[in-house]
């Protein structure tokens, strides 16, 4: 019954369905669903449940379950395995497949090579359309999907790429030479992922030849699997700038602990050195306590700002938009938006101030400070993550704890220090 | 000279390249550009820049250019131009693609039928693989790029999708019914965009039919545009999560001025009900100037861990990774998470408070306000966005400045309540 009611889902539904439910259950449907599991349920599960499902499988549903697979989906389900894990599946696999999940293992994580599939169609360049389609009809070994016939020079170096519409389209003695797409992309296999989705995205490719040191094709990226790649991206840009490391919905409490604490450490030895700047006003503050009752917005509207700063340099970082071309203009527009916004808030906070606490000195100070805060906060929200990205440290890290901590402080110090200036 | 070095650009980065220089540069270069100006560039610009470079071309350059895109890329193109703009440009082009074009206008915006491309390649059910080779090669108006052919009944409802792959490995004689694709997603043309996109990101779908309210046929996605819709989802997200409602990097100051203000308004009324909270204790303040020095400790602790969990929860939603199954379990994980993290930070944050101020009451009383201001912040942040979801309103919008205005009022409130309460 329960089969039936599964039959008709997909492998990525099934898959996030087993993601939602708890340890417990997932245990038991596992158990009734036993040998119809499906490799594809498992290349869709993330991570942390997917570790926890190959163990319920008995080595046979294992075996089954990967032979199906694309060389590229196997790579992606072994290699974050441990090493009697990863074998166990390696084992289940004919020799090969084996390789070129071998071959794949070999270039770095996070690398084109991690994410080609071995399995392509190539054709030499003397070729002509009738060739092809009879070899493509004689083959029993073709990809599930494939978009473009790769060819070849004698050296196996890819020298140009044709569309299968194109190919249906042209007359059998049309050479292929002729039918090859303007766009044409070689990606080294050992080119990060970051830059292969980039390019994907930015070309509109479909799918591009993947080759080794010696330019010889070593396989071939589709867009399906770059669209993940972008997919992935996205989710660590957001969850790295709010100070999340990594972290899914289905982690465990404890799991969720240990990656969240590190950064809310970081906040507290920050929020401690904005407090330490406040303490050296204390004597100001037990004078007038208003301050103490409007510091908070002083380094709410900077800290605002930033994060607003913060987070359109880091989006334009990851799409290659923020450049050398431009960095100048940027953070110049970021500082007279600062100064602008500045200005006015000043003025409606500076009228609040006034009606609250009826003292003009009070209205000055409040005003000048949210002038230099908001200012400071487009210069660090853009400064922060060009700087980071010049060192080759990813401008995501800057998260919301460290562009705050500048307006934290250099709202504290300017506001109280004004204070300690004009109206004592 | 100038044309001799652009040449070998892909329109994608002449558009990149013309967004990031300034307005004035940009007139000169276009004007230099003149009558090579391709269409795929228009497409690949970012409409503020796209706007003004309209303005730039004479109407022949721009009929020319437009003459050559798929149906999609005009209305693309089109659909934010003013009224006379759009019409210069629907004039230019022949009548089948104007009206390709105005059906696909006449869908609401971020609708799959303003996604969709007019241009598929479709065959009777009743047809083999020969019949469809020898239509393609006789037809004259096949797509740039395609990737199945669609089978339709007589009424052209698409019942099923022949990827090109299997179609050329097959013999002359087969039927193509026997080749459909077992994954087969029909799209209605007034479906979001972003369920599009998440369609082919889950599905790993490379094109899907797009059909109207009959059901029949009249358009088809293809995945490099689904990829663009889940790239400008991901900005939407990630920018409303920092309250900045749109915007580029090549916008001007005036534009960012005004994109940020009503943002940051909201957080000046969230920070000044946050102050008035602090006024009601301003007696306990003066009594006691400590408290100023440390609440604002308080505050950026709740709000740091309040961020992580509406960011989690925010992209999980997105994702569709937090659902009805799951969203009581990861709430109930959450309070515990602020809970765990709240006490292992009232521990160190009650020592260095003893420390630096000497008074185990005073530690006492921040140690348990940071316990409860990371509970709420846990709550906060996971039940907000889950709230906005339920009443259809985007959960990226509860943003920053939301949450934390809540975790602001209740850490100052739980602080120098607990203050006033134990410490005079
Ligand atoms: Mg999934
Ligand atoms: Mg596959
Ligand atoms: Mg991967
Ligand atoms: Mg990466
Ligand atoms: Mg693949
Ligand atoms: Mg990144
Ligand atoms: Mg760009
Ligand atoms: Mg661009
Ligand atoms: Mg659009
Ligand atoms: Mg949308
Ligand atoms: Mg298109
Ligand atoms: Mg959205
Ligand atoms: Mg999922």
């Amino acid at each position: 019954k329960l089969i039936a009611l599964m039959e008709p889902l997909h492998a990525a539904d099934i898959a996030d369905l087993l993601e939602q439910i708890d340890g417990e259950e997932r245990r038991e449907l596992i158990q009734l669903y036993g040998r119809e599991f499906d490799g594809e349920i498992l290349s869709e599960l993330e991570e942390s449940v997917r570790e926890e499902v190959i163990g319920f499988l008995s080595p046979q549903v294992l075996a089954e379950a990967v032979r199906e697979l694309d060389s590229d989906d196997v790579v992606d389900l072994v290699e974050f395995l441990d090493e009697p894990q990863q074998e166990a599946i390696l084992d289940a696999l004919e020799d090969v497949d084996r390789a070129a999940v071998e071959l794949a293992l070999s270039y770095p994580e996070g690398s084109a090579g991690r994410l080609m599939q071995s399995e392509v169609v190539m054709a030499p360049e003397h070729w002509n359309v009738g060739q092809a389609i009879d070899y493509m009809r004689g083959s029993d070994r073709l990809p599930d999907a494939f978009y473009h016939v790769i060819l070849v020079d004698p050296r196996l170096h890819p020298i140009g790429n044709v569309t299968l519409g194109r190919l249906m389209a042209a007359r059998r003695d049309v050479p292929l030479k002729e039918l090859t797409e303007e766009m044409f992309r070689v990606i080294p296999a050992t080119q990060d992922e970051e830059d292969v989705a980039y390019a994907f995205n930015q070309y509109h490719l479909i799918s591009a030849p993947v080759v080794n040191a010696d330019g010889r094709l070593v396989g071939q990226i589709t867009i399906d699997d770059a669209m993940i790649v972008l997919d992935e991206e996205h989710e660590e840009d957001i969850l790295r700038l709010a100070g999340v490391g990594e972290g899914s919905i289905s982690d465990r409490v404890m799991e969720t602990v240990k990656a969240r604490l590190p950064w809310l450490a970081v906040n507290l030895v920050a929020a401690n050195m904005a407090a330490l700047v406040i303490a050296q006003f204390e004597a100001v503050i037990a004078q007038l306590v208003a301050l103490a009752v409007l510091m908070p917005i002083i380094a709410s509207m900077g800290g605002n700002a930033g994060t607003q700063s913060l987070t359109v340099a880091v989006r334009a970082l990851a799409t290659r938009d923020l450049t050398n071309a431009n960095v100048g203009r940027v953070i110049r527009r970021e500082v007279l938006v600062g100064l602008l916004n500045g200005v006015a808030f000043a003025v409606v906070m500076g009228l609040v101030a006034f009606l609250w606490f009826g003292s003009a000195g009070l209205s000055l100070v409040i005003g000048g400070a949210l002038i230099v805060n908001m200012i400071v906060a487009g210069l660090a929200g853009t400064g922060v993550p060009v700087l980071l990205d010049k060192l080759k440290v990813d401008p995501a890290l800057a998260s919301g704890a460290f562009v705050t901590t500048v307006t934290d402080i250099v709202g504290f110090f300017t506001f109280l220090g004004f204070a300690a200036l004009y109206l004592l």
